[in-house]
């Protein structure tokens, strides 16, 4: 820990936020390189190849047969997820909407090429060397982005743009071997992603931000608050998260009864975390009011703890009840533990993706690994057990009590791959040459966008907020009131 | 009446937004007898259940066969529609946002499950004593819910969250026996719900604001109205409804052509909407100028008015007609009928569901008896008849002319629901118990929601509005000017 | 050009907004003629008629065959970018959100009766002389709308509201004469519409504004620019359009492989695009910052580049470099070409249609008469072949590289449509009936919005930038503050 703090001070240094030319050297250089590499190893797989005429007469298909009609609806609900989801949900902050939803497009947009690149050398390479991609591999790519969206919400407003691609490139290399790991060597189910996600992501920001700590944050703390319309754009976020993560938690399970199942789980499970949430935030506030971070990120809690479980038989009641505890337990980490963690542990989370992300990613882990060890034939049939969890190939012989250990290692890995990943980022993201901005300038918009030129006459809030320090442009205000 | 006199004055008491216990009370235990009840009934059905591949077989189906890939596109829009559509169209005061947003989705998370166990007591009851759920079951829960939220809309603002859960117990409890008569007793149509749910849900809500009438509601009238922001945060309401109602009326209709047409005629009600909406808008105004209340919410008439009719032979032409006269009626409303209500029949309306569904709705119950009763086997084909209008079972000796007069019936059912369901649950809301906000604090999102602080400064609409009460904080401010 | 000149001051004229008679008038005139056309001419399909069920049983089909399972799903996300999209896109200036919004949503409903009309009569008229509709003419009508929207991007906040009733009525007339021509009389491919929706439509808008060029437009130039929350909203626009671009790449390509495939390179070309935008803008700002114009439009130009070959055999990485070319060049257009056309050849683009979509439509067109050019048997597969390019009756001896010809072919005509269309509206406009706002109320929806009240208070940015001409208020409001 010793030498992380000296690190950490070596690193310091003044700031300048001017990314002329690094930022866009990256996006061209990277940009260029997901060309080549796309040349070399991306094709169509044989549903989205105008060979599948032949394919489809030769196996006696019809076009429905295509996974594209199985996926293709759930898949348009993820990618709404990523890209309004995710992007609004941050811009509950007063000046940093810009960044929020303009750098979550950005990170998102560059994660998904380096997506199919990464998954598809682990799953889907061919005997020729190629990548043959489907609208599957477009889901998975959007789920391993995903990851880092939830990272970026632990160090929103404190990173520059280069950081982000930096560690979005990390964060997307370091999930496809996570998920290799556990989905295709340890075999445990996770549809929904509790762990390779949720957990993975959390942890991996985290970590991120642990080693960005900055003592001084309280510097930027005028900026660090909403204000009335920004916490409407976030509900923006917030709902489409909400009514869309049945679609997250079913994109890529079982066609029929196993995306069917999940679905329903899903929209239990979050339904039931609505009411705790908004329980737990009236009872802890001393005259009974409700608070818009609770309602903007407890609220989906129960999402994100059933997404390991939610393809098997936890039935409607057990989604009800891992809803019902996700939501008492988010909204009291945001009232207790992002505070005490800001304080003691010197990590500082923005979004409080501690309490949206990590803990319920450890529940859904958890909660999947006892749903899969009590499975049993008399529930699942013996074919459904089979179709389920797989059990075919050299997994033929697994029982359902060695599944829930594979289930619980899964979630080990989730989690180292997480804090490893994420010091070791965080160290990367800590050198000198990012163009991260001073701590007086944190969670500011100006730092990295033209923001619109009346901005100063437009927003009192900042206005009042400054006005010590911009006592001339108080005055000249002054003056042109008495004009 | 004198007697509802009465009653209302002998409830008048002074008022205490403070619901620190009483709301998370009723949160906690409502949300625990669910998952009791859950535990108790709720099961799978044969297609979310991993015997489906069993009964696959059996039965030579595919997958797709499944219901959930004919319902799921269709369930996504509906949900959409209830958390963004009626949450944001509800937006549109510029106090009043979290409220909006916030207690919609409240309800709506309660609402849904308690719809689940309610529906499927009347419906989906097998014989072991379980109810079994699918895609269209969830479906069928959003549905019912809309129809609080429609209520939601005459008292929004005016209530606080503990009475609209109240109000959603007592009115998914309506609902569902008011469906189950009209749908499986009457055996009257109405797939799109202008009757069980635009209908049943308008004039329950207004008989409960008519219950709760407020006389001295003009001293929140600072609060009553819109800022230009707020405007445009309720047209996301407005559009994600208009885009959607196409699925919302052909949800849950026939696989095949009966969703195929219920689209159609959607699609074509609601375009044909907007240009009369506009049009008397722009008439009525003495510049000619357009009102955003009127393109909020009576663009949309046209799809409430199409929902029984929608799966019938309406013609195309048929649902621009009624489009045609829904845009011109409901516009009327606003500018006429919901002044005359509030003055003359104590009837408070925030949102002017009487305009955009009592009204509507009730056209759409006639032109669906009319559709019906002039139903023939040379326009439907002998089989399309019987499909189109479930002439089976016990029904199958009904000719159109007699369905005209069940759909007739459906309406009046839906009517009584309505009204008389609204003033027994108004009377219960009456009671001074449930925190609800005194006359000059209404509209206001302080008494529910911690607001950001420096709300103050940051809305100087509301700062010059109350600029009289508070000299000395516009003394201060001064002050601070000068500085 | 002297004789367009001279017609454009004979038409300047002392101008007045009041359109109290006018709208109102073309309103209901124009759906009255809706309804008797569709009373003549428009029916059911047979897949939305009730006789589907004897069809589906003489044809041994199930209810999956009906295209609108295939359909349905994308149908609802063009409906999305249509309404939401294009609407929301349009809100980033600070005093014309209801018109961005409110007018885009008058004209696509509008719009999209009469396209069914129109191209009805084209493309779908049976023996009996009625037009058979189903879902897909429904997408077709939201593609053909879409064509006006983009013209309106050019003259946005320069007109009235009876004015875009007129823009589209004509831009929908020659959309379908132009798509006619383009696809059934040429027998291009353009299942994105690269050439037919984004080309004409670009080059109609930017002509009809070089018609109504207004000399002296920076009288309004203090409401030209956008808010920081505006410019929010507008992403709300951009996502919705980037996210469900592949849906309108994809909606009316062939079944199974063709959607799957337009798919893929949709979605790659659009992330490829938000890079190389990204970097441009940044790069060519002195401090590196990010410009949000850029971010909003240019992002989308790689999807508009795809349009045409989407379909065909692009390839991943040929997908990439579309994206790659048209996110530079299409961002440089901001910075460079807008303000050049402004000054020199007197077009005024108020979104800049130029670099959004008339340049990435050009080289889509090109795109895919290089693609279309370069196919081969090998690559496609002998009944591929036939079937990307629907090589079958009079066009079944087509070879590859006379494909590439009439896709050339095709895009001259939509230029030639476009800018002949536009010039010929844009004479029509000119006259002195119309109702449009003059030089120094543009960009204002005082014209044609009644505003909420309190906005003079609520919206410092217009109360100090009209500070001088507003003595009066602003003592007054001085003297508050002293009271």
């Amino acid at each position: 820990m010793g030498c992380i703090q000296s690190f950490r001070q070596l690193c310091d240094y003044p700031k300048n936020t001017n990314v002329h030319i690094s930022f866009p050297a990256v996006c061209f250089v990277w940009q260029t390189a997901m060309i080549i590499l796309f040349g070399i190893f991306i094709r169509y797989n044989e549903e989205s190849d105008p060979h599948w005429v032949e394919h489809k007469k030769a196996n006696n298909l019809s076009d429905l047969d295509n996974d594209f009609y199985f996926r293709y609806p759930s898949f348009q609900d993820v990618h709404v997820m990523i890209f309004i989801g995710f992007g609004f949900l941050m811009t509950f902050l007063k000046r940093y909407s810009f960044g929020a939803v303009g750098f979550n497009f950005l990170i998102a947009a560059f994660g998904i090429q380096w997506a199919l690149l990464m998954q598809g050398w682990f799953h889907s390479l061919d005997a020729e060397g190629k990548i043959r991609i489907g609208v599957e591999n477009l889901i998975n790519a959007d789920f391993c982005v995903a990851s880092c969206l939830i990272a970026y919400g632990a160090v929103l407003g404190k990173v520059s743009n280069v950081q982000l691609l930096v560690l979005t490139l990390f964060g997307v290399t370091l999930f496809a071997v996570d998920e290799y790991i556990i989905v295709s060597v340890i075999h445990a189910r996770d549809a929904g992603g509790s762990m390779s996600i949720h957990t993975f992501g959390a942890y991996y920001g985290l970590c991120i931000s642990w080693m960005l700590y900055r003592p001084n944050l309280n510097q930027s703390s005028r900026l660090q608050g909403s204000v009335y319309h920004s916490d409407v754009f976030a509900m923006i976020g917030t709902l489409f998260l909400w009514m869309f993560w049945p679609s997250f938690n079913s994109a890529i399970s079982d066609h029929g009864d196993g995306q069917h199942r999940a679905v329903i789980n899903t929209y239990l499970a979050l339904a039931s975390t609505v009411l705790t949430c908004m329980a737990i935030s009236s009872l802890f506030n001393k005259h009974g009011k409700l608070d818009m971070v609770h309602i903007q990120n407890s609220t989906l809690a129960g999402g994100v703890a059933v997404g390991t479980a939610a393809e098997f038989m936890l039935m409607p009641y057990g989604a009800l009840i891992v809803g019902f505890c996700c939501g008492i337990i988010s909204t009291l980490g945001y009232i207790y533990l992002t505070p005490f963690m800001e304080k003691h542990l010197k990590i500082q989370d923005t979004c409080g993706i501690h309490n949206l992300h990590a803990m319920p990613g450890l529940i859904g882990g958890i909660v999947g690994a006892i749903t899969a060890a009590s499975a049993s034939k008399s529930v699942y049939g013996e074919e459904g057990l089979i179709n389920t969890f797989d059990f075919e190939g050299k997994f033929k012989d697994v029982v359902p009590t060695q599944q829930g250990g594979y289930q619980a290692a899964g979630l080990c890995v989730a989690l180292c791959f997480g804090v490893g990943g994420g010091i070791l980022v965080g160290c990367i993201l800590r050198l000198p040459i990012w163009g991260d901005p001073a701590d007086d300038n944190c969670f500011n918009d100006e730092a990295y966008w033209e923001l619109p030129e009346d901005e100063e006459a437009a927003s009192p809030v900042l206005h009042y907020n400054n006005h010590m320090q911009n006592k001339d442009v108080a005055e000249s205000h002054f003056t042109m009131e008495q004009t």
